[in-house]
């Protein structure tokens, strides 16, 4: 990259997400995406192999990430869980900078089938790379493999959440680590109600547990 | 579908599945499946629309199941995870009949990306399913899609267990009761080796509280 081009990524990100948005996802080229970020097409392709990847490609690898999350939080006696929460943290530490840049991307893949299921995808193949990082950890499989989808569960609903949060007091990894703490609480009794009509009134209880989950946090990597 | 196609939807989704694993997906054409099965192009797309829905049509629409089986679990003091099991126990009850014929499709979905995508679409719509059948009994958000994303990730690690176990002495509903029992047991702390070599020694004690839970099973439907 010269360095007539600072931030071309981003700024090519940028761009493709603004003309997604206002032409729709079908309708942009990468002609389009260039000229918008004021730079040529044989920029865009140095820097991504399609539109497609110019929303999922993050300027570091994520896999990478998930894996040294796994190793920095491993130490005698920790759960598997916990080395699932710190590969997650750190996944979450870089995604959660700018929120409304995230938000506007998840309305582009929202809108198309096809980006959906390449997200769908990524998160797949997140869970896999924590599987086998807890593996090389010493946890055996169906635990290691169970822990990492179970994690990649808690970050898919952690995500919804902060996409719709908008009180702006949590950060993506509060969110996360609110839907880990609450998969354990999940398997405990609580009150169901006794008809749909008296659903709408035990929300609020029934959330708490996930939310404001009083078990101490562990396993964070410093 | 007349008297003279005894069972075409079975004879096809058979026929399909031996030419995919024979000559491979690409190359197994709609008239090569109807005339494996003895039956025509016409009559196969009175059952399917296309090759790539042989693999993932059943007889009974998965959605519908799963919606009974989060309904007749509900009682008063259960919780969310207990609904979710008794949605995957009935879905697994549907499924588990012939696992030759599952592996055999498994087999077939495992070396084909574009199979392989079309089963985690799949998997996230039940997900779907189950969370907004959870609203429905009254489990709020974030509860609803945590318990439904848990309780798929555990339906899918106990599949993959299912598919490799050899022994034969447990069927899906064991294995994937047996993964949301383990959900759980993976935020208890558990003796983390204290170095990779050490890993294979301590794989044994480590799946244990997954495999054999002491857990009480509550909440199968009658």
């Amino acid at each position: 990259m010269g360095r007539w081009e600072p931030d071309a990524r981003g700024r090519l990100m940028a761009a493709a997400v603004e003309l997604f948005l206002e032409r729709g996802y079908d309708a942009t080229t990468v002609a389009d995406i260039a000229d918008r970020a004021g730079l040529t097409e044989r920029t865009f392709f140095r820097h991504y192999g399609d539109k497609r990847e110019v929303l999922f490609a993050g300027p570091v690898d994520v896999h990478d990430v998930l894996r040294t999350g796994v190793v920095t939080s491993t130490r005698p006696g920790v759960a598997p869980l916990t080395l699932v929460a710190g590969a997650l943290d750190a996944v979450c530490a870089l995604l959660q900078g700018d929120r409304e840049r995230s938000r506007r991307r998840q309305q582009v893949i929202d809108a198309h089938d096809v980006l959906r299921e390449r997200e769908l995808i990524k998160l797949a193949a997140m869970a896999d790379t924590i599987a086998q990082a807890l593996r090389g950890q010493g946890v055996a499989d169906p635990a290691a493999s169970l822990a990492a989808e179970a994690g990649l569960a808690a970050f898919k609903v952690g995500w919804e959440q902060w996409m719709t949060d908008d009180s702006g007091g949590r950060d993506l990894t509060d969110h996360v680590r609110g839907c880990l703490d609450g998969l354990v609480g999940l398997a405990g009794g609580s009150p169901a109600p006794q008809s749909p009509t008296q659903a709408q009134a035990t929300t609020k209880t029934r959330t708490q547990p996930v939310k404001d989950s009083p078990r101490p946090r562990e396993g964070r990597p410093a």
